[in-house]
């Protein structure tokens, strides 16, 4: 095998990529990552349960590896009592991600995304200049480390997202960028096409969106940013990564408003079968990056791999252990479990929840606040008794 | 550390013994298992992915690491095409599950438990001799691996179960029964409780259920056991491994009959918070062995661990990772998640499903047909074309 | 047109009885009747909208003309504030009743049944005199009246019952029975078997449930009674008049129970097809007398004639404004409307709640207090707003 | 009393008007209309019926007495079979309705409105001319009979409304003008801003939308309608009639797609409680006519009363058999049944369905044709059973 084709080499050949799933909500449940911190020095702590995840997404179709670097800006490893700044040290804990993704990646034919996110520097108001000066931290190492190319995903705020992008460009880097927008636009209130065509501006290979949002919501988006780029002549890349979970519900901060985030998700999941239909309407749509965020397991990522297996001339090396559209079920002992061995029965297929006692719809919060507010502020001390129970009585009399 | 406490010492000090969570389902979903065959051959192929699942549940606080020999009888790897008996042998395979087993028990305190399961050689009315000879293929490594005790589960038919125990007193370790049957008993009509009395009778030393089943029926069915096991005067210990779904519509064949069984459970899949709701009913009701089944994730059993971490004088290492009833939340950015981060927050919430489309119900298959019916013999060749159409019309003539 | 042939008459020929629907729930909803005291003196305020109801259902195919005498005993017209026994009387309230019933029957081939059910007397223990003392009462104007039959209904104590009909055989008249018990027996833990035996014993000609369940429900107990009736050697007729709501979340109580009862029931309100499978597995059951109870309206009778047209060789005159299965959408403005005039359109239909919100099932209050407890008691007084408050706290801190 | 006040003498004087109920469901589902043609030759046939339904709706507190004209135009009582044009005619019909209208109005202080709606003229495509000729025979008969006002509604095509309104206010009396439109617009594709627009321009003197939406749908295109008015700078008096029935996933033709429609629509049915928040939702917004169409009871424009009882100075009548928020309930034998009688307990009541295999959402049909597509064409014949097939075929294919 020669060198590896680059990132824009092979979308501007035609070629899908297929992303990876979520690390922080998987590593979460296996046991390696903290829910509110989502903690990424796992990387440094335990470093054989990253490389296990990013082995199965391997395995399931993943062209790209992401380092596992999400919310390990400095500022963010120093908020609110998290003490991995002074522990481990920002360097460290995105050095080891890159060492693990690439270490991985050359298993395979696949790719090194280093990734950087929306930092709590802007949330708190504090400018351009210092949120670039968190971002250059993270970008030092994956120059070091020569990563492919750069995602800059996870942005509320389109504003925050173009800083970013300036700053990578100046790596010479292919960089993807991607907002955790909905329909309705970013924080701030621009709208998704118009969100697109600001990315476009600042450079942005690939344009998209990535998390907060299901699959069904999250293309329809990308329809949105698709034809704002249309509108203003822009041929950009387009990229999508949702969530595995289901969001009919969600208003414009996406999952993170929804009462059941994060520990009651679970009635949300996605199937694989609904899966496929996400990666083909993604693909039908003209996206050529396609994967997952918070809620994609590895079984996710393969039954993208599977639905695009003909498009991409090639199965991933999971579906050994998967039956096509269940066919593995051929081999199963009970007869009426072998008659759904076929498309048919699992295309059809409409879960039931199992709750009788539950809902399909929450309410979410909706708090609306935005960049700036006193809630959102870092600071390095422990969430204080007194500021939980003032903000859970806001939360109440809601 | 001295010599570690063996099952029966533990118990008999009054200790609550926490179980590993379910290998076959979690293993499917990150690529190194085939559902329908349940390819236990992963012991052998991809050792690494087996490994670290075992450690996950070490980490969440197991007591008991199963040889993830489930199904990994000669007669089933040699069943409807299955080639892994030839290709790999039933003791390679099974000496694999106990090696790795052994290796990541020894990295805490746990206990290696090896696992016989229900046979195709039974469903195909082949007679008690047959049985117990499949049985003993198995029976021969756990003894040369030295495991710690012998779990004989997931047995539909008490009967077949009872034939397993007899064989395995014979090799003098403790022995666990479970059977996969709900409050309405076996497959042959045989009551719940007079179930636990025929186990009890065999020589078990514990003895409960597993899968097929969510916690809440499961408990059902475990106070049917345990009455059953009073009026007739034996004391023995129980034990309670249920699927990790949300099953109340499910009839005799437990979640087999589901039409989500086994690509479209997802909307079923219990959240951590029904985890410490089962544990405190299952050790309320005097059960000392409590674990997990199908869909037991590793949060799922860390569940356990911390619901019982008083009455255990101890966390699970992977508490490391999660604040307790969620408080890991007070350092979220968001404040009203932040708000979230309370007991009483997580042990009130009603999941909605987020599938406005779906029922919470579904109707089982409840085909009903049994050990010894043509549709259930086991045979060395693939599934026909020609049995698949015959069945899918009985399937849809229902 | 010769005299009617009477209630035993027609039963002992074989022949099916239509009985009427709800009338408090109904005329509540039209505005004549107060939920609470479900008051009877509409009779006497508003005898137009009775009168009216009572040829909704003549029309739909009854053949009963139930006396709107619901809670028409003396005692309860005085109960809790009630000042109907001290401004209409007891006898005029259910003399009344008893012309509007007879009017509207004698405008077709109906029936009149007089009606007594439960009283406060009993549920605050005051014992079979005083109970049948109130029973006098009513019974004195149906006499006077000379009603066709007299059905004792709604007891949830199977006890109250036998007393009624004790003193109702004096009467002379053929003498229907139903309690409003479900599978679990009645309030005293009688089961629904011995209910019916009880029932039997004391001489009533027709036996069967009414109310607080909806009709799966309903069947389900008429199964167990019809079972004792067998094993103890009774033959009697049986009938049955469900509620027109669906309750499978119902316990012992029935829908009171419910916390959408009396002004929530909206959702659960059984359709037209629905009664369709009613009235066929009442028939194929042997009950010879089926109606309904609270929920049922004229449209839903209609459909129980409608499924047994065919065995009582007539369709009601209200099916002159009813395509059987629809078929009038033939005559619908748009295709797809018209595309479901037929029968297996409606016969599978699942309807959607149109409530992304709610849940399918509620948790029943369960309070399981019976005849004889204090706050169950009759009293002269209003309810004072120091008792509400005392059971309010009771209700939420359940 | 003296003479009446008028129509827009009330509303000029701030005044709110209560309307009345859906006719031809609630009459349907008391036997006198069928479902298809919505035979409105019940005022012929049944007068007692449609004149029960007229004083319910008074005692309830309507202030207007809809004429039961709806669909009584000559071309739809002769269309697909229909003989009632021939068998009664259309003046005699509208004639007797005018009469039972103007009864029961005068029993009260009640208005009479006449009422013209859609026509199969103009689904037909016959143009201008010829569907104010059908319009024209009806209001020969409110003239003669002096109908208090006019409304023209139910009208999916604001082309055919503004036609309708241009020939009405030719009578000189005020004309109120409704859509069934929902947040999209008509059915050609005009905004609901510019449809209440030309509605303005055309003459109408009260604008909004009646019918296949629910409460807040309904609300949601008066939001829609009002900013469209205030952009253009009119002052109208605004009306909203909503559905009875909850209808979120409605698409662009309203409850008429939904596959409930109309004999499966029980569990979206309102509650009393849901109409306390439209009418306050409504009355916010500044809408002073109120009322309901298909779906809405007595008991439900009876809780529109109540709501806005301050408002109007006044309780309806119907309110003497209802206490306030549930008061009544303090008279109920079951203490928890009591402790509901308050009006926190209703207000957040959220009802369970009673139906564990159903959803809470359909999918609507959505064939999206419209006037002039052949399917939608008036003809004398019945449906032939060819035609059923052919767009049986159509719906099954989609």
């Amino acid at each position: 095998m020669g060198p590896k084709r680059g990132f824009l080499e092979r979308l501007e050949a035609g070629e899908t990529i297929i992303g990876d799933g979520g690390f922080v909500f998987a590593l979460e449940k296996r046991g390696y990552v903290k829910a509110g911190p989502w903690t990424p020095e796992a990387t440094v702590e335990n470093p054989e349960a990253v490389r296990q995840l990013h082995r199965e997404f391997l395995r399931a179709g993943s062209d790209v590896m992401q380092t596992f670097t999400f919310y390990a800006s400095d500022d963010k490893l120093q908020n609110r009592g998290n003490e991995a700044s002074k522990k481990f040290g920002c360097a460290a804990i995105n050095e080891a991600a890159c060492d693990l993704a690439r270490e991985v990646a050359d298993e395979g034919d696949a790719l090194v995304a280093g990734g950087v996110c929306q930092t709590p520097t802007y949330l708190s108001g504090k400018g351009k200049e210092a949120c670039q000066a968190e971002f250059q931290k993270q970008v030092d190492v994956f120059i070091k480390k020569d990563v492919d190319f750069i995602i800059a995903e996870y942005y509320e705020h389109v504003e925050e997202a173009v800083w970013a992008v300036e700053l990578l460009k100046k790596t010479g880097k292919p960089i993807a960028a991607s907002l955790c927008i909905g329909p309705e636009g970013d924080m701030h209130g621009v709208s998704a096409g118009d969100c697109a065509v600001r990315l476009a501006e600042a450079g942005a290979d690939c344009i998209g969106v990535n998390c907060h949002y299901g699959p069904i919501k999250s293309l329809e988006t990308m329809r949105l940013m698709k034809a704002g780029l249309d509108a203003a002549g822009y041929k950009k890349h387009l990229m999508i990564q949702p969530l595995g979970y289901h969001t009919p519900d969600c208003g414009k901060q996406g999952f993170i408003d929804l009462p059941e985030f994060p520990f009651g998700l679970e009635p949300r999941i996605c199937t694989r079968w609904d899966m496929h239909k996400y990666a083909r309407e993604a693909y039908d749509m003209g996206i050529r990056f396609i994967g997952g965020c918070c809620g994609f397991e590895p079984y996710h990522i393969r039954a993208l791999s599977e639905e695009l297996a003909k498009e991409r001339g090639k199965f991933p090396k999971g579906s050994e252990k998967h039956g096509l559209w269940g066919d593995g079920l051929r081999q199963h002992t009970k007869p009426w479990v072998r008659s759904r061995a076929r498309r048919d029965y699992w295309e059809k297929l409409n879960p039931s929840s199992g709750r009788p006692f539950s809902a399909s719809c929450s309410k979410p919060d909706n708090w609306g606040i935005t960049a700036g507010h006193d809630y959102l502020k870092q600071h390095a001390e422990d969430t204080s008794d007194k500021e939980l129970k003032e903000i859970m009585e806001v939360a109440q009399s809601r």
